[in-house]
């Protein structure tokens, strides 16, 4: 009798707490703290990212969306500071950067090759939206990096020739590929903060 | 007697089901699910959006990064489609962009006014990175749709200028600010799925 109430009592708590399914997660929430909180991070303890993460990451830039679905990125990833120095030349930075765990240099062929609409030979063409496609892929990147508790920062490496070319050469990248941006990772040593950017005037109704 | 066991059994069950204190909740779960769930839905029911919806997309949008923090983003938000036709001259998919219940048309001034380091007069000057920014900022304004449960596409605006000098005359744009992309959102009428774009051939460890 003692028993049975207790199995009776067991079932109609766990109902009541709401445990007798999956609990419901906010995604929006979960989804604006994180596009808020992130920000840029320059300084990095000398802890290392583990292959899953740096794979998750990876797998966040390739979800972003791209013109004709062409996914005109590939990606460079460095976890040996001492090949940082000739990825960063140009950069005035670069010595805060040699201290991340991690860098990602997001490259875009700025080429597609297509078959003619009427068939025939596929002819290379340059893709005219890829500058767009890796800057979507770099904040998919960013905002990983935040979920996992990581710290980044996008620097730019196109459009400036000083800073792409060096690490085109160093990386051996093919003709047609250009170093975008350049992504260094790693646990945030200082506490640097969101800014909050919320600016109505930014907005228009109708027409500007 | 069995009243006492009663709360002992509910204090002992809510404890067992973890329900004494709040549920925690796995941000990078949520947000890799967000990240990988976004796709672009061009298919509308005639349901609008409320001004929260509105505004919590375009405060994802102004979260973005921006070279050297400019933030050379401005949003024309329209809601009345006898406003679309305009906007979306030049793409062929205007028709189907009609039914959105919102569009958001993401523009970026390609100057930007600095004073010289060395004090005096602030000098406008082009702004090399707008478009990285703005690429950013509407990937975040994708992703937040996503969130919502609401259906977005990118389309792209700028680099073509037979798509985006149509919308800079009907939305009677400033001459130094260019509509970068446009953004049909509303309720999805399909069911239009991510696609699945992990290639682990994309990815180089230390170079190409």
């Amino acid at each position: 009798m003692i028993y049975k109430s207790f199995v009776r009592l067991l079932a109609a708590a766990a109902l009541v707490c709401g445990c007798a399914g999956p609990v419901p997660v906010s995604n929006v929430d979960a989804v604006m703290d994180n596009i808020l909180s992130r920000k840029s991070v320059r300084s990095y303890t000398d802890q290392k990212l583990t292959e899953e993460q740096i794979n998750t990451l990876l797998r966040a830039a390739m979800a972003a969306p791209s013109g004709s679905n062409v996914q005109p990125w590939s990606f460079v990833v460095l976890t040996d500071p001492s090949e940082y120095e000739t990825i960063f030349a140009g950069n005035f930075n670069m010595d805060k950067f040699k201290q991340s765990a991690a860098v990602f240099v997001l490259c875009a062929d700025t080429t597609v090759t297509r078959t003619p609409r009427g068939g025939g030979e596929p002819v290379v063409q340059p893709n005219g939206t890829w500058r767009d496609d890796l800057g979507a892929a770099t904040e998919n990147l960013l905002l990983a990096a935040e979920s996992l508790g990581l710290g980044a920062v996008w620097t730019a490496s196109y459009p400036y020739k000083d800073r792409y070319m060096p690490p085109k050469k160093a990386l051996g990248l093919p003709d047609t590929v250009i170093p975008y941006s350049i992504v260094p990772v790693g646990y945030p040593a200082g506490d640097e903060q969101p800014k909050d950017k919320w600016d109505p005037a930014r907005i228009h109704y109708g027409r500007w």
